[in-house]
């Protein structure tokens, strides 16, 4: 794991790294010390580590949680080059879409693709990770909507070391046998009129949690349209679980 | 509005009143002293004033939140006299269970039956109660599940007073109407295994809600079942909406 920049503002130290050929980042407290809480967030389709929502949400969870948050480029976006088969994934989809088609089982074979390489990723992210002295070994959560979600239910099925997640967004096709190896806490975020999730396709994927310890937070408006209040709500959720 | 009964203790006092017909009981801070928000709170079906549920959830409204809390017997139920007219809405009902019926219209025709009384019941209560010193012309919230909830969607789509609902478990049935003229930011539970109110009657409700602000909470569990995180959550939502 090599550093590559360190910058703080705000009360908020943001490092980006590399480990292999994962590009990733990680902010914590300003002038932090010992061990803490980490969550791992997971961007949506197209985005990037450093997306808008992700950076916004991180600089919330380090600021208002104490909190340390790394997110990484999923394989094929951001910094990361793009192979030759993805490019036909992502054609078929668009094509798809074009065509008027269900997207979800499109969006299923693009996540399954992508989740053979992520969920090792982030494995090893976790591992680097926890050996700084400012994360440790301590609890660890995942969060993750959309594409987040879609490579964040076989991560967080697979990997013990997750003790909570924020999932949503997404439907259930080709998830529901990794969700119901989902046991940890989860908070699930549906949007009520989501232009590109069908409703109940979404209910389906929360049914279909394993977790005993489960809810449902649905709201109006579209795909991008969660309100801000769900960010305060999913942090009050990780310090519940992980604190 | 005539005052039976003062008692203090942890932190609440409590007040058991008459107003007309109607016996009420007021929580408010110990030694509380000025206008503050108001919730008022409607019970379940076959329930009271004082249902170990209602007081629970009133104590910590007052001494997490500084609200002042009011519930009332609703018609027919508590300390009130049963009329002949309920007890055979109340037998067409249970011979319904019994017959293994769909039990969703019957709720509705008994909600419907004491929502006649029950809102201009909770309208005269709130008005006495605003003229007391310590709860003021402040702003006002309702929270009623089940029956709570039958009662509380014509009583807030009637009453604007009312700034902000939690409301659940329950099904669209005989509601739809009312519920599209609720327009305040409403907080919705619903129990995901709800073995008296089916799953999609539940989603339909709030659905069906014209609010433009309204989240749905779902949980796993049985009608009774809502876990006890979702109190400080209501607390959290009426906090941000009559704070």
């Amino acid at each position: 794991m090599r550093f590559i920049s360190r910058t703080s503002s705000d009360g908020v130290t943001e490092q980006l790294f590399i480990l292999g050929e994962i590009p990733g980042v990680l902010w914590t407290p300003e002038d932090a010390a010992g061990a803490r809480p980490l969550i791992l967030m997971g961007h949506g389709g197209g985005q990037h580590k450093k997306a808008p929502g992700i950076v916004a949400r991180a600089r919330r969870f380090v600021t208002e949680g104490g909190f340390a948050v790394v997110a990484v480029d999923a394989p094929n976006h951001g910094d990361r080059p793009k192979t030759e088969e993805f490019a036909e994934v992502v054609a078929r989809l668009r094509a798809g879409m074009a065509a008027g088609e269900d997207v979800a089982p499109h969006l299923a074979t693009m996540h399954t693709f992508l989740a053979g390489h992520a969920v090792p990723e982030w494995q090893a992210v976790l591992t680097a990770v926890q050996e700084l002295d400012v994360v440790g070994a301590g609890p660890v959560g995942y969060f993750g909507m959309s594409m987040g979600c879609g490579l964040g239910v076989p991560f967080v099925a697979a990997e013990p070391r997750v003790r909570a997640a924020v999932l949503g967004l997404l439907g259930v096709d080709g998830l529901a046998e990794a969700a119901a190896r989902v046991t940890v806490p989860v908070r699930f975020l549906l949007q009520w009129d989501d232009d590109k999730v069908p409703r109940a396709q979404g209910l389906a994927l929360f049914d279909a949690l394993g977790s005993a310890d489960k809810t449902l937070h649905a709201n109006p408006g579209d795909h991008g349209e969660i309100p801000e209040f769900e960010t305060g709500s999913s942090l009050r959720f990780f310090a519940r679980h992980l604190g």
